[in-house]
């Protein structure tokens, strides 16, 4: 295994792989188009993973990730974010090299487009089904129905694109499956009033995608997180502990017995702020899990991330837990966002230490 | 003035030197070193504002810091960070290159530097007067007494080295002063008890280092985020808003005046999720600012970024400020922690347009 020295993102490539493979088979069974964002990983090497499963077309959130994945040989992609104006040089480069689909949901951002791009491209329409964020609410027809209309060459209409993003705030497996059945619901009744002949339904977000047994009444799914999972994931119902294929390692630097307390190095720029409060109303930045041969397996009761400073990490724990510990041993911690854990880690390692390059490696 | 098309990093030259010299002109006024801590800007380039200020020594909060500002013609740096003994060999290649001054508080990191380090380093023990994350409790005479008794070549004792982090806690610039006064007291008194002949006390934070008038009984102050300043430090009462020479500026992508929100590129990913309370109870994640011909000026009124997704950024603002926008314009907004929106943005801009590289730039 890898010798660890320093805050280091490691990817179980095992678990990893059959992440992608439930989801792809999922997709498969459910006859819909299979586009995983791609804003989890960053990373062309993982996209190769995708691809062994027969991955053809992805998602990305930003036109940058669209530039780096585009140069990595993926030639259909869809930048599921309000089409930025003020890129319009590197949209119209990246129309020219890709299969390239935008999302609009204003006609301001319609009419410069039209008027800007100059190879053609495919317009999502981003439709509000309740999550509050971006789109148009899924009850404005008549806006809905101005913005097809007005879309002309060299923009050409595909569909209506959704991100049930609300099913983060459920912890109940029926409850998002219910949000995902009367979303769907509510697109594909506004798909029958809008009378159009042909029409996608684009949606995705790994709680729902995770907890649905088939995509029905959809063209296509979009989940991210899911390739690596996390702690959130766990808490959400979206997983279980051991199909979270990433984990933080991070060195002891201090050890405080009295305060049941470790220091690692690892903290806010390696982890990201983002946090959960667990059950009993504690705020927790990551998880120690048990580690064995073949990766990290459960999480280690009771022993949590408990504060971040820029560089340091506070991990509580029970003191006969801590009596085994030195410093500079390593702990294993599941991140409670691996999105963001990602981004900030710029590259990451499999267990046997192959070097996995991302867009944001130095 | 720069173009701006994508989420950017801008600081204000004029407004970061002014920050440098005021806090180099109250460290040379009270007879003190200042060696400032880099982990606010990661950048080389900002490390030559300092050196023009006549600053010679650094802080930086790791190992791969101190390294890149080695690498950039720094030659004394502390890491003021538990001495992480898993980098064993990329301390001893910086014990040969630079002077270097670690910061252990255990026996156990002690004795394996004692046998390990190949070079003389520097070590100060670090002291915790109060804040409770790292370091020996400053009434633990007799285990300080013992880890510097116990200090011997190639490494050598220099002094106590504290931070005063619960500063952030107060919102109150007397309690500020109160504590920074009492701290420094307390080292003062263990110094004394110690009676060892040579010893340099050593102390930093934004907060009090920047309400003090001097700095008295002490040899160094290592504050950092200064330079930038922040919407938290300005909550604190350590700064007023036109102290901040950062910020980011951001690309409207969508515009919901019914909802009295406006959708930005700039989330998780640029930001960070760090947030501050505000008086009416409202969390905020960044704060818009006029923006000016010379740079940012006083916050906007009621304009502040209310919510963050990994690349989406919601501000919240009156109707009649969101009135005046469009798809495609900027907003200007202060960061809330500098220190984790320069480590996620990478590369900075100065309002000229001078690009400013850091050791996080691809």
């Amino acid at each position: 295994m890898l010798k660890i020295i320093k805050p280091t993102f490691l990817v179980n490539e095992r678990v990893a792989r059959k992440n992608i493979q439930t989801m792809a088979q999922k997709a498969t069974q459910s006859g819909v188009r299979f586009r995983p964002h791609f804003k989890t990983h960053f990373s062309a090497t993982i996209g190769q993973w995708f691809k062994d499963e027969g991955v053809q077309c992805i998602t990305v959130s930003s036109i940058d990730m669209a530039k780096y994945f585009a140069s990595n040989g993926w030639n259909d992609i869809t930048i599921a974010f309000p089409a930025n104006i003020c890129q319009i040089e590197d949209l119209n480069t990246l129309a020219r090299e890709v299969s390239l689909n935008l999302v609009i949901e204003s006609q301001q951002t319609l009419e410069y487009l039209m008027t800007h791009m100059e190879s053609p491209v495919h317009i999502f329409v981003k439709i509000d089904t309740g999550y509050g964020r971006t789109g148009i609410p899924a009850e404005h027809l008549q806006t809905i129905k101005s913005l097809i209309e007005a879309t002309d060459a060299p923009l050409q209409f595909r569909g209506l694109l959704a991100h049930f993003g609300h099913s983060y705030k459920e912890r109940d497996k029926s409850k998002i499956q219910d949000i995902h059945r009367r979303e769907v619901q509510k697109l594909v009744e506004l798909k029958n009033q809008l009378e159009w002949s042909e029409m996608e339904i684009s949606i995705g977000d790994t709680p729902s995608c995770s907890l649905v047994d088939s995509f029905d009444f959809v063209n296509e799914v979009r989940p991210g997180n899911f390739v690596f999972y996390d702690m959130m994931q766990v808490q959400i119902g979206s997983c279980s502990p051991d199909q979270i294929s990433v984990c933080m390692a991070c060195p002891i630097v201090a050890i405080h017995p009295e305060r049941q307390e470790v220091i690692i190095h690892g903290g806010a720029v390696h982890f990201s702020k983002d946090f959960i409060v667990d059950e009993k109303g504690r705020t927790s930045y990551g998880h120690v899990a048990v580690m064995g041969e073949d990766g990290w397996g459960i999480p280690e009761p009771e022993v949590y991330l408990r504060s971040l400073s820029q560089e340091h990490g506070i991990v509580s724990a029970p003191i006969g837990y801590i009596e085994q510990l030195n410093v500079g041993d390593i702990l294993y911690i599941l991140p409670i966002h691996s999105c963001l854990t990602a981004n900030l880690m710029k590259d990451y390692y499999t267990l046997e230490g192959k070097k996995i390059l991302t867009m944001n490696s130095i």
